[in-house]
């Protein structure tokens, strides 16, 4: 049996407000479920309808699982199409990024990204080419916003990922930040060292001024069509390639 | 006036029976509107709010411009925030692509996209990147979809694009497919050449086996992190990417 309660509090969490209330989030799917369940993530209740909770494997102990019927199940959903499994998992911490966690990698910087399709697909395509840290600035979408964890297929559970005043703290690293720009060198002409921060901007806007100030490197994927702009997780992924392919290269040259 | 035949026939072409019917399809938004008027694309009817109208420019004489209210404009947009522009374009001659159209130039070839919103960012990312021509199977969705049209940011009247059976064509023809699959050869270990065939396959099942004993290079983008997949709009940026990054190369050096 689901509770009005129970309807009420896994509704309520697709607003930010209520999941900084609860500290809790959802995830949907059981490919994803089962990345959460297999991930640092504290999963603390799982929602199936019979036939799917059969292909979660073997489920925790300290996950309390409630099997519900697909009519119950339709009530808590928030996909268009329900995968008949939802789980609640706990926001995690926001514990501060050091900058010597960036040491020896690169990693990502989002400044103000607001399409939560967008977001997802940047996490899911970072992790893809193993970018295993994703800084967003203050004002960047909520990562745990339902429509950000659907769109990077689990991704999410993998990836560390923190919210933070860009322009306090980029002063504080010593790392070379690259950022896109219009106008900036070819990536193509760029050769990215291991230790790096790719900076990506807002998709109307792009990197806001103060942040552009402090780029030590400016980027422009070269446009040889007439398009108007490409699309902000686009661009991202062909800073990930290009990072990738160059460490590849350096690996086996 | 808006007349009620006028509301269901702009209506009725977010159906791809209705576009056949009528030979017609939607542009909405001025960029995109102004993209269609100043291209090979002939439109026919404009309809427009007043202070929309004025920021569309000289609008040819054969063109018809019908000024409405919001109000009477938010009955034919499609859009959850309708722009105040909508332009009726003639729907073009489904002409046959001749293999000699492909010398020369790399093309991009699609088997069963399935989804508008990667289909419209795949044309728009290949016209950045300088692709010219899309030759999608006859099972890829209708690029004339509202959905694709607007996600391809005005790139749609840019670029040549047909449907074709694949099948049997690309036996036809001589110049080299690269075809995206897995377990293949990395994409940065190759050299693409000026005139190629790059083929990205289905969402879900990627390219048809049938396809993929047509390919002369099966090629994959190599996985670093542990994410199950990539999505197709993001698979073919890289190798539109990856393409134009050894063409500026090969310029350059």
């Amino acid at each position: 049996m689901l509770s009005k309660a129970q309807i009420s509090l896994v509704t309520s969490l697709r607003h930010k407000k209520f999941r900084q209330q609860h500290r809790l989030f959802v995830v949907e799917g059981h490919k994803s479920v089962q990345e959460f369940m297999h991930s640092n993530y504290r999963v603390t209740t799982l929602f199936a309808v019979d036939e799917v909770a059969a292909k979660l494997g073997k489920i925790p102990q300290n996950i309390k699982l409630q099997i519900l019927s697909w009519q119950e199940f339709n009530k808590i959903s928030s996909l268009k199409s329900p995968q008949g499994s939802l789980a609640l998992v706990e926001l995690p911490e926001q514990g501060a990024f050091s900058p010597d966690q960036l040491t020896g990698q690169v990693t990502l910087m989002l400044d103000d990204i607001q399409d939560p399709g967008n977001l997802g697909t940047i996490i899911r395509t970072a992790e893809w080419f193993g970018i295993e840290q994703i800084i967003c600035s203050l004002d960047t979408v909520d990562a745990y916003n339902p429509k950000v964890v659907q769109a990077t297929m689990g991704s999410l559970a993998r990836v560390k990922l923190g919210y933070i005043d860009l322009e306090e703290w980029i002063p504080q690293i010593h790392i070379p930040v690259y950022g896109a720009v219009l106008n900036g060198q070819s990536i193509y002409e760029i050769h990215f060292p291991s230790e790096a921060i790719i900076l990506m901007g807002n998709e109307g806007n792009g990197i806001c001024q103060s942040l552009v100030k402090l780029l030590q490197h400016k980027i422009t994927i070269p446009k040889i069509g007439q398009a108007e702009s490409l699309n902000v997780a686009i661009a991202t992924t062909i800073f990930c390639s290009e990072v990738t392919r160059q460490r590849l290269t350096r690996t086996n040259g």
